[in-house]
């Protein structure tokens, strides 16, 4: 195993990224100058958030602070992940304006995103965006396959490969990460300044690319609460994995529709805490040690930049 | 300063902490088994979020997640913090029904928040829970004191305080963490689910307590992003620290106001990025750097269960 983690076959895989960071686009990240602990001038990378104004049929929704890298896919993904889109609804355009930084999402059906909007207000801030009463009725009765599993050996060279992938928070820091993953490799990886941002970016480019979620297994770098366990489920994803931790309702609902939940990643060692029987436990912990201590180092820095 | 650190000085400083962590609190966090990297079961410690609806005057103003500690410092912190109640209102009441988890906020102005909440709808999410045009008028005409000054000798060992705190970050993760500050001292230590709560808890604790912000220090595990900043000029408070990174707009809003922004704190390294002339570099950085590599394995390992 501990060959596979370097030499080609990662390298190929790697390639096999149908969505990447680009922290070399100009667009979203700028300079700024200040002074370092020793009163020294110093120049310093920060991410750039931009407001976008999201409409759907005419109708303004929300303005989301973002890195604005793919306002189309975060447009869609917010609608869905809010419940203003149906996966079964036909969208008939999405149209970005970049000098106005607005998109419109136009739909056949007629939208009752009125009423929506008034229970939105219930809810806000961190760790609260999502309106809840229609939300919570479709999430009990979600269903997730009982046959997707996820193999240790698989988990470990997935956290390697995202943990060396070149990013906008080795860039700038400040930033959350989510990835899409399929066995051992990322898929689609997207960063924003907001987490829900980028799991949004996720579900609107998985419905734009009719992409099956059954055998997908979902990474965030940031922590698994009640918010991100809702969306991993509206997504019809089965498998929910994060170095971060837990909240005791994010346990609480991934048990209620058997989700698997794996937290804590660091080296060797992770926790799950909701639908372990989907693991199984195959890598040979012993060269996971010698990679995990070779990485660790990087990784402390990394993740200790915490995000968010 | 090495001495300085550790003794009794230091005990005592940490005694005079007004409001602090309490980690052994059960209703706090929750045990719950799972199995970890090897398959074993295992019990782990998760953070508990519940539900707390807040009331303004009999209007239904927003639903929360928090760890429901202090739900009236929370309350009245998000009211000032969305610009809801102003800081010359009379708050007649301030009312919690644990059965209900429902806070009730009274006040002898009859309030706008029938138009607040309409321009709230338009914000939404984490990075993105406050309502623009007001509150963006009233950061415009903030002044910060000009004579606050923060020396690097106080940050230090105010870091090191901050670290070695009994937390419930430490107890289960997940959490994020606020300090208001003197000097070298925390004052009050709040810890929420979501980053925003913990702030809101401590603009609700110096409401009651008439705090002057005047010649305090606002500590966040946070980013510094626009939100933070907003809030932490709200609350009057003219220096803003951090461990995590800095988001260009963030920046941008601190430089307006004269804010002093100083993040990516780690062991004796930090960068400011506005403000920077309220910084004294007083600390002798040779005994720093030995304090620094001390409690780096310490810091790297907390840190890196990145809260949110």
């Amino acid at each position: 195993m501990r060959r596979r983690l370097r030499g080609p076959t990662l390298s190929r895989m790697e390639d096999t990224l149908l969505v990447k960071p680009d922290p070399t686009d100009p667009r979203l990240t700028r300079r700024v100058t200040g002074v370092d602990h020793t009163g020294a001038r110093i120049e310093a990378s920060v991410t750039v958030e931009r407001p976008l104004t999201l409409y759907l049929n005419g109708q303004e929704i929300v303005t989301m602070m973002t890195i604005l890298d793919r306002p189309e896919d975060l447009a869609l993904g917010y609608l869905l992940n809010q419940n203003m889109l149906k996966r079964g609804d036909t969208v008939t355009a999405v149209e970005y304006d970049d000098d106005l930084q607005v998109v419109v999402v136009r739909t056949d059906r007629r939208t009752d995103f009125e009423e929506k909007l008034k229970k939105k207000t219930l809810t806000s801030g961190c760790a609260q965006g999502t309106a809840f009463g229609d939300l919570m009725e479709d999430f009990e009765q979600a269903r997730l396959p009982a046959t997707a599993e996820i193999r240790t050996s698989w988990l470990y060279r997935l956290l390697h490969r995202i943990n060396t992938l070149p990013t906008l928070y080795l860039e700038a820091g400040a930033i959350h990460g989510c990835a899409l993953c399929v066995q051992d490799r990322p898929l689609v990886y997207m960063e924003d300044v907001g987490r829900h941002n980028a799991v949004d970016k996720i579900a609107g480019w998985m419905f734009r690319n009719a992409c099956d979620p059954a055998d997908k297994i979902f990474y965030t770098t940031g922590r698994l609460t009640s918010e991100m366990v809702i969306k991993t489920v509206r997504m019809g994803i089965p498998i929910l994995v994060s170095r971060s931790g837990f909240t005791a309702w994010g346990v609480e609902l991934a048990r209620q529709v058997g989700l698997t939940l794996i937290g804590r990643c660091k080296g060797k060692r992770f926790v799950a805490l909701s639908g372990e029987e989907r693991i199984i436990f195959d890598a040979d912990l012993r060269y996971v040690e010698e990679e995990s201590a070779r990485h660790w180092r990087k990784n402390s820095r990394e993740a200790s930049d915490a995000a968010e």
